[in-house]
């Protein structure tokens, strides 16, 4: 049976055609920058397109980045999506108009990355796990017992908004101290460039100049030891060292995996960094949990959101 | 069916006999604060005795204070109850030797409360809740789709030791920043003293002497507008609000209830500041999740510790 599975990212609507837990083709267009919802529509079913169409395909599942309420299939917000002001969009149902009825189904972005990394990726075997997410914002997907956890409302797993420091750093999202105010890359970038402002250039805002500071600009400055990176990078560390110490607290979890683009490319001396910062706050000395890198890399998402699909019909 | 069930705490030993979900007697013992594990079974098996014995009882449940492994009926380590260094002491089973076999089972004294409030207390029809206790420690329990969550070591639930202050306040268990060193008694006292050891005198030092600081001693220093007595209680209400709100997130809770000798002795007040401090970092905005004092009191530890026992015979 043939699954697709659509990663639908801020930069990139990534697709793949997925047979079980097997990736057999992939597809990528960039994602609108406007247009709102009808034009990520449109381009969801062109990439889908690119990917052979629908012959031979039972259902199509979609990872969305923001608040998702999965049984109707509606993106409630999703900041992070230029042009997509609109809050309760019925993306499956929309979707699954313009593919003349196929079933389609909406996940967090999250969640679908972290369902896949525990079916095939760094969580294979591990009961308790939560996924989380460094990339533009910080996500996050959990799994209790072997199960995705969406919650009652399907805010469950939101790691990137828990509170890393009261008082703290104006988050995305308006609150205060929240861990994506000090892990994200959209937050960390407006630090660095209000540093410039401020202070001494740093290498970062000169690497970037008026662009995006992507995750390559971040390791080439790290790399070259610049001040500005190496401290904002130490505060993310520090960061995602305390949000994870406390669901390992709370959850009594196994598994902590750490993905999306920022954590990719900083790789695995990042992750043993947040590893040792979380065991340094973590009540249970013996406790158990270790703190991996993803392993599936940009494919998660979409896999996930395949998995998803193949799940629900 | 008649249970018998225990809360062992710091300051006394409580006993209930319970009939399904309801309390047909009880009685208490002061904890010996010397002796070790084998005095506190002989006043364990005292507090039976006062209850009137075990003819017609199923079975024992006891609430501990400290890491409990549920299986075994051991007691990893009790830092809280005085005269008691040993660490993984099976308490289970040496009760039930001291009854002639009856069977006995142990639980987290904060699970046991919360599992009593859930079935019978302020939590009843909730199915994700986290009971917080706040007393000379801070203790957490969860239920999440109807059911106490132990975890796969037994340590789930411990939001007491999750943290709200990066690098902040030492905690009893050695590390900085938990959420017990703001807001559990035994270390609001340690800073109460510390700050009359520096500046000037306070109510509360006033007021216990040598002696213990009591809830009461809080409650009345409050209403006397003492200043360390206010911004202590506020720091207090702070953290919780902090902690509360991050369980939220992670975790898409229904009701939070709040409970424990000091949070029963400053009253709904003291849990409706911490309900606001909760929302005002809450990220899903239309959270319908609830922040409400506990029902049962005192007798919610010893309840628990029943129903523990009626749930695993």
């Amino acid at each position: 049976v043939t699954w697709i599975g659509i990663d639908l990212g801020g930069t990139k609507v990534y697709g793949v055609v997925a047979q079980g837990e097997k990736v057999k083709a992939d597809a990528k267009r960039k994602t609108p920058l406007e247009g709102g919802p009808a034009a990520v529509v449109e381009t969801i079913v062109g990439v889908i397109g690119d990917l052979g169409g629908t012959d031979g395909i039972k259902g199509v599942g979609i990872g969305a980045p923001g608040a998702v309420e999965h049984e109707g299939g509606v993106v409630r917000q999703a900041p992070n999506l230029a042009g997509w002001q609109e809050n309760n969009v019925p993306l499956g149902p929309l979707v699954s108009k313009a593919l003349g009825g196929l079933p389609v189904f909406v996940e967090n972005d999250a969640n679908a990355g972290t369902l896949a990394e525990h079916k095939r990726g760094a969580g294979r075997g591990a009961s308790n796990v939560l996924g989380v997410w460094v990339g533009t914002g910080v996500g996050g997907g959990l799994i209790l017992d072997g199960q995705l956890r969406r919650g009652p409302t399907g805010y469950a797993g939101e790691i990137g908004h828990t509170v890393v420091a009261r008082d703290g750093r104006v988050c995305g999202c308006g609150r205060k101290g929240h861990l994506e105010a000090y892990a994200g890359r959209a937050s960390m970038e407006r630090e660095a460039r209000a540093r410039e402002a401020e202070g001494p250039p740093n290498m970062l805002v000169e690497l970037a100049g008026d662009g995006r500071m992507t995750s390559k600009i971040w390791a080439e400055s790290l790399d070259a030891r610049d001040p500005v990176a190496l401290e904002l990078i130490d505060n993310a560390v520090s960061a995602l060292g305390v949000a994870v110490a406390d669901a390992v607290t709370l959850l009594d979890l196994d598994l902590i995996i750490i993905g999306g683009g920022l954590a990719d490319r900083l790789g695995p001396t990042f992750v043993g960094r947040i590893e040792q910062a979380a065991r340094e706050q973590i009540f249970a000395h013996g406790s158990p949990a270790r703190v991996v890198p993803a392993a599936l890399g940009d494919e998660s998402g979409a896999l996930g959101a395949a998995l998803v699909a193949a799940a629900s019909v």
